[in-house]
This record gives C-alpha cells, structure tokens and sequence, in this order.
C-alpha cells in the first residue's frame, strides 16, 4: 500500500496538493445584512483571478456552494453572492418569484448588491483585484448582466440560461466589460424576442459581446435539481457540459 | 549552439518530431476529375482522427491549405476537397459568385461532390474511418451543412461564417451528426431570418445543434484575406481566434 501511496503522489501532484478553504462571509449593502460564500484553494498562496456567482432564484444554495467548489478547483478565488439578505432563502417557486422580482423590478437595487459582493470579493485575500470576472445561473445571469450594465470594473460576465431583458436598453454602453450569453435555444422563459433585444442592445452599445445557442436545451440546463417537474425548465446534462467548457474557455481568454 | 540544439530537442520533443506531409490527391466524381489536398503528421504512425475542408467560393486555395496544415499540427489527417474541379478556381467575385451559384442551386450536386471527397478522406492512411468531422468557411460552410444534411456517416460539421438557408428544410431529418454554427452576429450576406430558419431546421429535424454568436463579426471573419475591400466581408482577430477555439473544444467532445 505505501508503494501505491507513494505513485499516487508521484502521479497526481497537484489533485494532492489541493486543500479547498470555504468561508462563509458577512457583509453589508447599507443596512441590510448579506451572507456570501467564500472558497479557495488554500494551498496556493498565490494572488489570482476571481470569480463572482450569482444565485437563482431561490436565493445563495448548496448549487452554487457546489459551482464555487468546482471553480476553485480550476484555480480561482470564488465568492458566492448574497442579493437577498442573510437567511432569505425562498423555498417554493411562488415566493422565489416574487423574491427575485423586488429585484427585477428594481434593477438599481439589484445593482448596488450585487456591486457590494463584488467589492467584497475583491478586498478578500489572494483577489486580484484587476482580474475577476462574474458568472450567473438564472436569475443569477440577469444579475451578473446588471453587473456589467452598471459599468463594474471586471474582465468578463457570463449568463448561464439567464434573462436577457433590460428596462433600459441604453445602459448597454456602459458595459466595460467582456459579455458571453448561454441560452438553451428551446427556453420557453427567454424567449427570441428577449434575445434579439439583447443582440440589440449589446451591438448598440459597442459591447465585446458573444451568444451561445444550445440545440434542444430549455430553462435551467445547467441545474442538476431541475427534474422536469417545472414545465419549459429541466437539467440538460450535454448542455451543461458544454456550457462550463465554454466557459472555462472565456476565462481563458480573460486571464491569459 | 550544439548545446543549444540538444536543449531545444529535450524542450520541445513534440515539436521536433512532427513532419507535415502534404499531397495533392486526384480523385473523381463521375467523369469529373477533382484535385484535393491532404495533409498529415507523418512521424505519427497511428490511426486517428480526420477533417475534411470545404472551400470558400473561389475554390481550393492557399487559405484552406493553411488550415490544413494547422489541423495537421493538431493532430489529424486533413483533407481539403475540390467541389469545382481540376483547375476551376475562380478570381475575381464575380466569376466566384457564378461557380458558386452553379452548387448552391444545385444541392444534390454539391452534395454528391463533397461526399466523393470524404469517401476519398475516409480510404487515406492513418484515417479512422469512424472519426471524421468536416468544417467549411463560407460556402464550404454551407457545403458541410449540405454534407450533413445528406445523411453522411460523420461525426460532425463546423460552418464558419456559412450560409445557413436550405432549400429543402425537411432535410434537416437526415442529419445523424452534430452540428456546430459559427455566425458573425452583424453579417449582412446570412441575415436572421436566414439564421432563424437554420435554427427551426434544426429543431424539426431533431439534430443536436449549436449556434455561436460572435458580436461585432461581419462575414469572413476568419479569412485574412478579407481586407474589408468587399463591404461586410472582413478578417476579424478575435473572432477567428475564438471560432478555432470552439472548433477545437467541439472536436474534444466528438473525438474524446
């Protein structure tokens, strides 16, 4: 066994290396108190580039908890936002909805916390502050697109089966940042119209902008939860695939 | 320098190794003689993968062959095809746009003449006759698609900035493999209509299907060629980086 040990070592340096720090992080957006999640590879003590996530719809879960997890195993700082407030956690879909649409509704809210993660996240240890890039699931895909909107100082944003709508269409120029959409080309929730208003808005605004269609995905294909019983939303596992290589590709280009 | 040199063969063994092989090949579709052009790492003695390429609308040219020969250096058995035949390689766009029109008005030709070639492809050495992929860059893109939608045994096409139309959309159904579209999201000469009705294409005909965006790409944003001299037909760095990157991640997942 010591032998075998002793290959295993040999053979994978770095998956032994690996010690995966998560932190659970308190922060606040004036008042109001916000609970992110923080992770990192502990074991390189190197400064690196970032990513924010951002959550659907039922606020920060075990989902995007996992997402970090797998994204600080490519190397990265992660920290999993907090839009709602610490322990507003929606458990059905009606008080999600209602939940995620105080913020769809009021896009300046949803700006200025997801902006109070993302300067959590770059003032937290090992953060390049120049490097950090911002992804999103659902709901979490139109927060990371307000992000963008408000003109943070990041590399790059990516919406994974995210709205696409804005109220205010001009704000695309002031997106500074790199924009990559992923979209299952069936989500009967963004639909055609809602993405040819965002091609729009995205070539009037002069945005560094690209569209991914997935063939035969609909809503929620990356979410491995998303069992079908909600009509029009459902866990694709080759768009999912895809989806995170696509990604990883983007950031590639981002951080090289 | 014959330290250096030892240095540099340790450094770089792969690199060292790789011996492009190039070839014309004749080959025929009935009584029409076709001269294509294979290209492979001949110190690499195995089976393996292979691409066909299908040429733009002025026929097998130095660009294709570069892109053969790029391919090569990645690994696979290349062969860029001739649709026209022997010698028909048109110069200017006009004659172009005629020699092309002869194929694209006459799908079942251009059909039959790019499966000669990939049966051609499919016999050469080293090819694993079950692994084999096509791209095409304008209208090669569209040959490829035609190639697909003639039911080929492949396992799957690339269009670069193709024309996507189909005269026969209910042809969509012969399709057995994957299909990637790389579309220059402001490119006048394959407007939306024509990517939407790709699109319903696909989705009728049950094919697992993708469609990249790239914001700001015009038509022939891979070819550097394309000066801008021809109005919305111009090379686009970043484009033709990230479409060979999306190629390559899509050959990973068909040749994993």
């Amino acid at each position: 066994m010591k032998t075998l040990s002793l290959i295993a070592l040999l053979a994978c340096p770095l998956a032994v290396r690996a010690a995966i720090h998560t932190e659970t992080v308190e922060y606040k957006h004036g008042d109001v108190t916000l609970e992110g999640h923080l992770v990192y590879d502990d074991a390189n003590r190197t400064t690196r580039p970032a990513v924010l996530i951002s959550h659907q719809w039922k606020g920060l879960s075990d989902y995007e908890k996992k997402r970090a997890e797998m994204l600080a195993k490519l190397g990265y700082v992660v920290f999993a936002v907090d839009i709602y407030g610490k322990g507003i956690r929606p458990e059905d879909a009606g008080s999600a909805s209602a939940e995620a649409g105080k913020y769809k509704n009021n896009r300046a809210l949803l700006r200025a916390r997801v902006n109070a993660g993302l300067e959590t996240l770059r003032k937290q240890k090992f953060v390049d502050p120049k490097r950090i890039a911002a992804i999103g699931y659902c709901f979490g895909g139109t927060t990371v697109l307000e992000l963008a909107r408000s003109g943070a100082d990041l590399a790059g944003v990516v919406s994974f089966h995210g709205a696409l709508d804005s109220p205010n269409p001009a704000d695309g120029s002031n997106i500074k940042c790199k924009v990559l959409a992923l979209h299952g080309a069936d989500d009967p929730f963004v639909p055609d119209t809602e993405v040819a208003a965002f091609e729009a808005e995205m070539r009037a605004g002069g945005v560094d902008w690209q569209l991914i269609k997935y063939g035969g995905a609909v809503h929620s294909f990356t979410d491995w939860n998303a069992d079908g019983s909600m009509k029009g939303a459902k866990y694709d596992k080759l768009a999912d695939y895809r989806s995170w290589e696509d990604m990883k590709q983007f950031f590639a280009e981002l951080f090289k």
